[in-house]
C-alpha cells in the first residue's frame, strides 16, 4: 500500500486531536453534548486538522501549540456536517445515522451551533499570542461565512437545470475548498511563518480542496457505500450538480441529456431511476474525466509547494494531494 | 411618559448600531443575505447593544469603538431568535413571519449561521487591542455554548411535568440572562475598566436578564399580541415552563392544576384551551407574583450599581432596568 505510512501518520494525528475535542465537549446536559460527540465519534479521516497539524511542521516541532487550532477547525467541520445533513434530509453519515435522525431536528441545530462556538472558543482560549489568536478567528469567521455561502449556492443549485461547470467551480470553492485553505494558512500562521509562506500553503490547500471534493463527487456515485459510509446515489436523489452529473449534461446525447435532467429534477425518485442517471452519467465517460481533472488540480497543489524546504513535512503534504485523489473513503 | 427619554436614546444608539449591521452584512447571495436582515429590519429594542454602548459610556466617550461590539451581541442575538424560532415551530416575530416560514427551515439555519460568524467577525476585525479581543471572543463564545444549553433546557423542560422553580431560574440564567451580563462585561472590558467594574456590570446585567425574562414570560401570557409581535398564549402552546406557568401549577387547587397541566401536555391544543389554561394562571395570582418577584430582581440589579460614580449612563442602566418591568413590548 503506497499510502500505508501516511495512513499511519494521520491516524497519529487524529488521535492526539479526538482527544483533544472530547475533552472539550464535556457538559452536564447528557443529550447535548452526546448529539455533539456523535458524529466525532463515528470516525471520519481528520483530514482538516492533519493539515493543520502538518503545514505547522513545515516551521515547527512542537505540536502542543497548535492542538487547539487543529481540534477547532474538526469541531467546525462537524458543526457543518450536522446543519448539511438537516438541510439534506441525509439520514446517513460516516455509517451512522445522521445527528437529526436520532435526536431530532431541533437538538441536531443546537448541537451544531454549540460545536460552531466551541471552535472558535478553543482557538481564542489557545495559548498562542494574541495578534495570532486575532488573525486566526479573523480568517476563521470569514471562512464561516464563505461556507455559508456555498451551502446556499449547493441548495439553489439542486432547483436549476442550467448550472455552468464555472457556477460549480465557484460552489465548491467556497462549500469545500476554502476550508482547506484556511487550514493550511492556520498551520503557517501558527508558527509564526513568512507571510509568503501563509499564502503558498492557502494555495496548496485550496487547490487540493477541489481535487478533494471532485473525488467526494466522484464517490457519491461510483463508490462503494461500505467505504464511505454514505449510500450511493444521494446526490443524484437530490438533485445535486456535482461535477460527473454536470460534465454529463454537456456530453450525453439529447436523449440521455433528457432523461438524466428529467430524473435529476423529479420530486421523488425510485430505486431504478437513480441507477439509471448513474448509468448515463458513466456512459459519458464522466467518472473518468472527473478523476482526471481532479488529478489535474492535486499536480497543481504539489506543483505550488515545490519551493518550499524540503522536509518530512513537506513530503507528506505532497503524498496527502496524491491520496486524496486514490483514496476510496 | 416615564422612559420617553431613556426609549430616544435607545432608538439613538440602535440607530447607530443598524447601520453597522447591515453594512456589514452584504454579500452576492441575494436570498441569504435577505434572510439574515429579514428580523433585524423588522425591529426590536436593541436592548443588547445598548448595554454594551452604556456601560462603556461609563468609561469612555468615543463610542465608535466599541460599536462593532454593540453590532456583534445584536447579530448574535438575531441568529438565536432564527434558530430558536425553527426549533420552537412558531411562526411570528415582531409582528413578521419567521424567517423559516419565510425561506424555509434550509435557509434559516444557514442564515443564523452566517450570523453567528458574523458576530464574532466584527469583533475580531474591530480596532481593539489584541488582548481585549481574545477575552471578549473567549467570554462571547462561552456565553453561546451557555445559550445552547439554556435552549437545551427549555425543550427538555416542555416534555416534562416536573419543573421546579430552581430549574426555571437555571434556564433562564443560560439562555437569557447570561448574554445581558456578557454585553455589560463588554462594554466596561472594551473601555479596559478595572476587573471589579466589569464584574459588578455583568451581575447588574445578570440580575436584569432574568427580571427581563419574567416580564417576557408575564407578557407572553397577559400582554398585548399588537404591541410585542408574538401571538398570545404561545408558551402555552408549546407546553414552555415559564415563571407564571410554574407558579400556577405550585398554587392552583388540585383540579384546576390538574386541568392546567393536561392542557399543557397535550400535543394539539385548541385557542380556547390555550384561553382556559390562561385564565386559570390567572385565577392563582400568577400575574402579580411574576411582576414582583421580576422588580425584585430589578431593584437588586440596581442597587448592585450603586457603588459607581454617578453619571449619564449609570443614570440610564438605573432607568433601563426600571424600564425592563414595565414594558409593554
Amino acid at each position: 500500500m503506497a499510502f500505508e505510512n501516511l495512513l499511519k501518520k494521520i491516524k497519529g494525528k487524529a488521535k492526539l486531536v479526538d482527544e483533544y475535542m472530547l475533552t472539550n465537549l464535556a457538559g452536564d446536559i447528557k443529550e447535548l453534548y452526546d448529539a455533539c460527540k456523535h458524529l466525532i465519534k463515528a470516525g471520519g479521516k481528520r483530514l482538516r486538522p492533519f493539515l493543520v497539524l502538518t503545514t505547522y511542521n513545515l516551521f515547527c516541532d512542537d505540536i502542543e501549540k497548535v492542538l487547539p487550532v487543529a481540534a477547532a477547525v474538526e469541531l467546525f467541520h462537524t458543526f457543518t456536517l450536522i446543519h448539511d445533513d438537516i438541510m439534506d434530509q441525509d439520514e446517513f453519515r460516516r455509517g451512522v445515522p445522521t445527528v437529526h435522525t436520532v435526536w431530532g431536528v431541533p437538538m441536531a441545530i443546537l448541537a451544531g451551533d454549540l460545536l460552531h462556538a466551541k471552535a472558535y472558543e478553543l482557538v481564542a482560549k489557545s495559548n498562542l499570542p494574541s495578534e495570532i489568536i486575532k488573525r486566526i478567528i479573523e480568517e476563521f469567521t470569514e471562512t464561516a461565512v464563505i461556507i455559508c455561502e456555498g451551502q446556499a449556492l449547493d441548495m439553489a443549485f439542486e432547483k436549476r437545470k442550467d448550472v455552468s461547470i464555472e457556477e460549480y467551480f465557484e460552489m465548491i470553492k467556497k462549500k469545500t475548498a476554502w476550508l482547506f485553505r484556511t487550514c493550511c494558512r492556520f498551520g503557517a500562521m501558527s508558527a509564526s511563518a513568512e507571510e509568503k509562506y501563509i499564502n503558498i500553503l492557502g494555495e496548496y490547500g485550496e487547490k487540493m480542496g477541489i481535487a478533494f471534493q471532485m473525488v467526494d463527487d466522484w464517490l457519491g456515485l461510483f463508490g462503494s457505500e461500505e467505504k464511505t459510509g454514505k449510500p450511493v446515489g444521494s446526490d443524484v436523489r437530490e438533485g445535486k450538480k456535482t461535477y460527473p452529473i454536470l460534465y454529463a449534461l454537456e456530453k450525453a446525447n439529447e436523449e440521455d441529456r433528457k432523461k438524466l435532467l428529467d430524473i435529476l429534477m423529479k420530486e421523488q425518485k425510485t430505486e431504478r431511476e437513480i441507477q439509471e442517471a448513474i448509468e448515463i452519467i458513466k456512459k459519458t465517460g464522466a467518472d473518468i474525466a472527473t478523476k482526471e481533472l481532479a488529478m489535474k488540480y492535486a499536480e497543481e497543489a504539489i506543483s505550488v509547494i515545490r519551493e518550499l524546504p524540503d522536509s518530512e513535512a513537506k513530503a507528506d503534504l505532497i503524498t496527502l494531494a496524491k491520496f486524496v485523489i486514490e483514496r476510496s473513503f
